[in-house]
């Protein structure tokens, strides 16, 4: 089964999503619009939504506001890309400028409100107050994992538990919410709701973990920002904190990576993280996330979505750009 | 009538309100809780959630939700006001330390994004349609005007029109929208619902105008940031624009305030401005505005809420602090 056979299958409801994508980004100001626009052309891969649309196939029920659900997690999610950007001092994002290289932190800013904003207008159009409920616990434990990155910055004491919940909020709770309001919404049963939301909590987890992978070693023109990005910016992650736990490893990076560190400590201490352990270690934890998400994925029903979840699943985890 | 008794008349209420706000900033994040409690500690005059809930006096209903409403009205307000902090490098608001000032830019941002989290949350609780579609459309038109504002600044050129249709989207919508929601909220009649909302519109429009004036007269111990502040950063308001239609005025101001002014550019202009015509145009305008706010007052049935209202119009207007 091909990433690209399962997305034909559910084609017509993604561009259903898409339509309704492009008419919320736009606004009466016009290089609002603009920047909305080209965020959207971006690209992206539609995960979140294309498993809220699969997920809705696990019920019989298939209430007329799915796209706009799937649309919203989507937008939500655009909203916060926008604005780790402003907080990251990004240049580039997906190999083009990010909204704050081309038009500065304040339009960024309030471009991620705009969404936000377009995002709740969207729930008006869901009558389910679990569903507003779960979008919006979602939302403000993402805002906390934020604020925990930010006070985590540099910090080489903080334990593999502290990180993991960073990745749960920063990345794991997200499709978690995507894949169980989808199967919610197709009034499916509780238990088949529970397991996908764990389905999508591992997927999500072992996503963050390989792009935290990804971040030291693919390079500029594939993954399209450059090497070692969390590093620069003092974002401790798993490849470079199990590379701390290496005796000699772990004291030249503690004394490399700080506040107030050179071009060149970052470069070498990249290097450092790069031979260490640090990234098979991490490898490995995400294999064994992904190996729950199938678990879980044998307690659906056998049969196409079963097949059409995993091959998903396996992709967003395999990417190899 | 003093605006102390109408407080008091409906201080239950406004107690409410305030402990379900102190409910809602609480985070599990230590530091993001302290940052959210400062921020409802640095005062503010609850003036949105005050007309919310004057104005659900005008029907006969009374909804459980009535204070989730006023409140979810306050965090938007409250989330607004840190982005914008965020923006504006401010340093001080209220004569109090701002968010961006104690914490950073990063926190800052964030501690806005959870506050809208919040706000959606809250507005989970309100079981009607109209109400979510009303605000999220105020969040979206509040965005645009941000926006706008980042545009315009130190453009010269803009025109009357288009600085009111900025005080609209930065202020006079959510006071709107806080009357009208209020009056819906108690099932009123949709022309008394109509009537508040104008009422909210224009004493918005009254009392940002009001603050622009006050930005150059009033000294920085008595409102909590320095004077000038909206020209220090381009922002140009009405007592500027107006001040810079007289021929004399207008062409210094034109050659001192530009992106790359120095800081005695901005004194002179400062003072040009206080010795302008702009302040009493401004002044009167916002007059104007209260006029046609007190106008559908008189549209309501006589008794304690006009006057209450009437009131609170006036006070919020002519602080002269």
């Amino acid at each position: 089964m091909e990433m690209q056979e399962v997305i034909e299958r559910y084609q017509p409801d993604l561009e259903a999503v898409e339509a309704l994508l492009e008419q919320q980004v736009r606004s009466e100001n016009p290089q609002l619009t603009e920047v909305n626009e080209s965020l959207l052309r971006a690209g992206g891969k539609r995960i979140r939504p294309l498993f809220a649309l699969m997920c809705s196939r696990v019920g019989s029920g298939r209430p007329d506001w799915l796209h706009v659900l799937a649309g919203a997690v989507e937008l939500i999610h655009m909203a916060t890309l926008v604005h780790d950007d402003v907080v990251d001092d990004a240049a580039t994002r997906r190999g083009k400028p990010t909204v704050r290289a081309q038009y500065g932190n304040r339009a960024a800013m309030y471009a991620g409100d705009f969404l936000f904003g377009r995002a709740i207008r969207m729930l008006s159009d869901i009558p389910n107050r679990d569903i507003h409920l779960e979008l919006s616990g979602a939302i403000v434990r993402m805002c906390e994992g934020e604020i925990e990155q930010i006070q985590d910055l540099f910090n080489w004491r903080q334990s593999l538990r502290r990180y993991l919940r960073r990745v749960e909020r920063k990345t794991a709770l997200l499709f978690s919410v995507s894949c169980s309001l989808g199967a919610a919404a197709s009034r499916a049963d509780p238990q088949l709701v529970r397991v996908l939301r764990r389905f999508g909590y591992f997927t999500g987890m072992a996503f963050q973990i390989t792009d935290d992978v990804l971040d030291f070693v693919a390079d500029e023109q594939t993954v399209g920002k450059p090497v070692g990005g969390d590093l620069r910016q003092g974002n401790l992650t798993l490849p470079a904190l199990h590379a701390s736990t290496e005796p000699a490893v772990g004291d030249e990076l503690r004394q490399r990576i700080h506040p107030n560190m050179s071009r060149n400590d970052v470069e070498t201490s990249i290097e450092l993280v790069r031979a260490s352990s640090g990234l098979p270690f991490a490898k490995q934890l995400a294999r064994q996330y992904m190996d729950k998400a199938m678990v879980q994925l044998h307690r659906l029903p056998a049969g196409p979505l079963q097949e059409d979840l995993a091959t998903v699943a396996r992709f967003v985890n395999q990417r190899m750009y």
